[in-house]
């Protein structure tokens, strides 16, 4: 997308890059940015080491990003590095900001007051996060730090907390304050989902098209392949878009065309038809159901199930007979279909969803290894199974089984 | 900790910088490098473009470190420029490589025959994954493409398919070389787990204790605390880390000093006894079976379980008694214990856990607000229940509500 402005995320904190924690302030500013139009070109996590900050904030710098944002490592301890830095690679030294300085005051009188703490010790302990690189301004603090706005060049630069709840607030504020500066683009957005072929089959449909208006972007999980196109709102991007968007309803499974979910869509048409659902799980142990809960109001069309994994609990709660179970085994087209029947019986539903297979990493042989799965759907009108094999290891193999079920009830619900 | 060796990585994908995609490839390899002793200093995501991914790959190399591992952009698109710009800033032409195109065929065929598509054809389209930069090797792939080894310097580069089950199994083999080659220096690692406390209680207990020799982190998530030390295998680090354990052991409820996660704890305690395990779920909607069943062989002691998410499936399937629903609701004590009595007896096992609460975001009371669970453990010694609240939205809700299950069934396990 021509036009985007380019943005640098630059993360510090040890705690990032040793396992202890998952960054939750990279996906979210990068998501934020992304909505409003921005394109992101790096982020980067950097330990807490002055050199590797040094070379990262030039290396950033170096590119002359619109903007750069800079998340943690304002703190008070000595691996807080990242005003210092940033004083280093602008060329300017560190100094007392009158103005950070009063919120850092205002802060911690109230923290010193809420802990029973000495204000002037306190104060004498966090002082130096009033300490900005000459010649930048403080943003106010949404906990006690304040963060730092800055320019190099064309470049924007903002440094904000790395506790998440402070980053965030913080840059809420900014983000509000570039769109009431312009910065971001007027951006449109569309997304089509498509389930039953892969990256290989979709990209070849708009290679021959002009795109060069729109930003797009394909993503591939469990089966599913979603496309993305991002452009500015204006009549030849639009127009590109819609030729996009005819050339993969044309040559693609596209189930999708309003970037709802599967599970979205499922609810939807259940809803609808004021329709209810059962599932009975055997290799996924309950990763369809949980799926299936985690949309909020799901228990309005979600009645509940019957994770069947011993042979003996398809038998009993699902009816499903022994000398089927004996004679093609519980991994089998017969098996998942009884399953589904039995469920829809035992849970008195009018859909439910079957999966049994072979997960692994154990149980597989040549005629059903691993990887083999039946999922079936039973309705009023009849069982639908599908055969499936998936390759992987024993997560994979149950993740996908999940779409494959939900997608089986799809084309039931809308053939 | 002293002499750890130096490694960076760079993941290249639009998709992981647009809000598209949660990275879990940078997670995974991270915490498995610094298991092993080496030290990140920084992880870097670049979108899908030549110049900056140029940049990235030089800024890396020339901080010198001891390894780069690279993830993403081995596909066949147009996007995919790992291997051109890693030919770029080795100084070499890219080269068919025979051993590359060799794995590519024999993936290749399996693939095409799989899908019904013609080998020659798919060839055509993948051939350019056997591009490698001249004088590198390729290393066997887990999917279709194969990944790329080759050394700048002192540095050692592996790139990496980014599709993520790819990424951990190529990821799995090169780890093992590197191990095999002393290249991670020999580091003791002891973690112990305790439930039922938070950070700010086990923090304080190791604050005065000597730990310069150590790397110690905490881990919190899904009520548990995990914390985890590393050291060279010597007599002043083992002593320093004999002291903390100790401390914590003294100081808060440590369930695991061998690092084996609540799981494994039970799946060994149910094996050794030969019991069988069922569950009953309402809030969580599977996921505490798609828990238990997430590990290899746990059919040996998981019968299976009632989604019972209806009370109408309470009453069907588990025998709840309507007049309970009625007089209690499906959230309270009372329902909890019968839910996992009727799992029990339904399914016939030795143990029953099951769990019932206010997920949210609707359905809240003041007197069942968002948040409330109970979880309840049957056995033939009787039905013990545990009453939780939990902060957050629905997917932490539920997300708690599994461990607090599973640790109820530890302590009846083994009291």
């Amino acid at each position: 997308m021509p036009g985007a402005p380019r943005v640098i995320v630059v993360l510090s904190g040890n705690e990032l890059l040793d396992g202890r924690t998952r960054d939750t302030n990279g996906a979210f500013v990068t998501d934020d940015l992304s909505r409003r139009g921005a394109k992101v070109t790096e982020l980067i996590t950097v330990a807490d080491d002055a050199e590797r900050l040094d070379a990262v904030l030039r290396h950033a710098l170096d590119a002359a990003p619109d903007l750069l944002v800079i998340g943690g490592g304002l703190g008070t301890t000595h691996d807080d590095l990242t005003a210092s830095c940033l004083a280093d690679v602008l060329g300017v030294p560190l100094a007392e900001n009158a103005q950070a300085l009063g919120f850092l005051e205002e802060r911690l009188r109230v923290l010193a007051h809420r802990r029973h703490l000495d204000f002037d010790e306190v104060l004498a302990m966090a002082r130096r996060q009033a300490l900005l690189p000459a010649g930048s301004s403080p943003v106010p603090p949404a906990g006690v730090a304040p963060g730092i706005a800055a320019r190099a060049g064309g470049t924007r630069i903002f440094a904000l907390p790395g506790v998440p709840f402070e980053f965030e607030a913080m840059w809420a504020t900014i983000a509000a304050e570039l769109e009431h500066d312009d910065f971001f683009p007027d951006v449109a957005v569309r997304m089509l989902r498509m389930y039953g072929v892969g990256e290989m089959q979709v990209a070849p449909l708009f290679d021959e098209l002009p795109c060069d208006l729109l930003d797009l972007g394909i993503k591939v999980g469990g089966g599913e392949v979603t496309v993305r196109l991002r452009y500015r709102r204006e009549e030849a991007a639009e127009r590109q878009a819609d030729a996009v968007v005819a050339a993969l309803e044309a040559g693609a499974p596209v189930f999708s065309r309003d970037g709802r979910t599967i599970d979205e869509i499922i609810a939807g048409e259940l809803r609808g038809s004021g329709s209810t659902l059962a599932v009975a799980e055997s290799c996924t142990g309950g990763l369809l159901g949980a799926r299936i809960t985690s949309l909020p109001g799901s228990s309005e069309y979600f009645v509940g199930g019957v994770l069947s994994y011993a042979n003996e609990v398809k038998a009993d709660l699902l009816d499903v007979p022994r000398e089927m179970l004996a004679q093609y085994g519980a991994v089998s087209e017969a098996v998942a279909a009884a399953m589904a029947e039995g469920a829809r019986d035992a849970l008195r539903s009018d859909y439910a969803l079957a999966g049994t297979g072979v997960a692994g990493p154990d149980g597989g042989t040549p005629e059903k290894p691993v990887g083999l799965v039946y999922v079936a759907c039973a309705s009023a009108a009849g069982t639908a199974v599908h055969r499936g094999t998936f390759p992987g290891d024993r997560e994979t193999v149950r993740t996908y089984s999940s779409p494959a079920a939900r997608h089986l009830l799809l084309r039931t619900l809308s053939p």
